[in-house]
């Protein structure tokens, strides 16, 4: 239920058999100030986002929805990359990959 | 379960299908200071809420209920824009689309 | 889940139907220290609870059960009007409608 | 998903009807530092946790099932009663009534 | 939904009955910051996660599914042991027992 870049990802070998080839990236929560979040959120993803991109993220059934099944063991899920953000009080930008923002026409 | 003010949307091309035309609104909950909430909540709208207005905001299964069924990989919603907010210490008011309250009758 | 002061009310005419006739109450939660949280939470109610009065807060699944069942689209209730708190280091007391602690017997 | 600190009860006449003869208890989450967390959770109880005591405390389906049954108008249960926590930096230890951490062999 | 650090466990006796022989990890989560969180966490473990290690932690369904089944008392679980985090900014590092990076080729 938010809106975040991805910052990183996580390997793991030893895990539940239900994540066994699941792309776990870590995604740092966009805010409305200029100060990033310390938050560090861990989602599933099927999308293929990359590194710096800004993301769409779900949480619980619906997450587990995109991820395969309600089965699955794991519940955050990327569900979208995001093109733009419009902030009525600060114009239309994408995210840097580290966090900036850049205007867009 | 929350209140917020809308303060922007978000554009994703590549998403999960059960997200196919939804709107995404940036919104940030009202909190009892006079300081907003650093936090931004995406939330899909279904009833039309514009940049400034002042917004319910549900979660999980009742969320998903107004998206259009469990089966959408989004969980948080806009289901009521609001008319009024009345505090017992801060009178009746509306909030602005910068956030601050304005006096109603 | 939690303990809190009801602080106002919300006003909305246009909603999703499920909410039609829900009276939408501002609480504020209670907090282990002297200052109180800065957080507002939006919860239905239907047990009439009024200003000023300290309530339980309900989620999810348990809340939607006393809201009127599962397709309610809301997520957050009132499901109980306190008497008394008792705190093993500060006594018994109720809680005034301006978030003060007051003594009873 | 917690551990915490019973420091309190809550009682409330006027009440969801399941949630009729159920002990409502004030908890305090541990956390990693010497600050207690100032948050206030209120967990039913269905194990005679006494005040003091140190609790394991769980949220949603898990705590229902521990409360009763999926219907239940609550969603936060104590599920345990610890009696003691080991911290690799930390020792091995209780919690005493007050919060501190009582050394135990 | 997040990564973190086992930094001990938990005993206790008494507790649900679908709690016995649970393994109850603490576990603190992992920040964008130099700082670790404050907060701590109580994942059952079923991986045989040890003290130190870094580990992926779901909550809700996906927990109780790695747990057992939906009809468990917990909703929170180790659910991978972690060999590496790539951070773009920070390199690839493994967690060391005191929460410091120690990069990894």
């Amino acid at each position: 239920m938010l809106v975040g870049r991805v910052i990183g990802n996580v390997w793991a070998t030893q895990k539940a058999e239900s994540l066994t080839g699941m792309r776990m990236l870590l995604v740092r929560p966009f805010t409305a100030g200029d100060v990033e979040s310390e938050e560090v959120i861990v989602a599933g993803d099927t999308l293929g986002a990359g590194i710096g991109e800004t993301v769409l993220v779900a949480y619980g059934r619906a997450a587990r929805t995109v991820l395969g099944g309600q089965d699955v063991g794991w519940q955050v899920a990327v569900v979208g990359i995001v093109d733009a953000i419009h902030l009525a009080d600060g114009g239309t930008f994408e995210l840097a990959g580290d966090g900036t923002r850049v205007p867009i026409a």
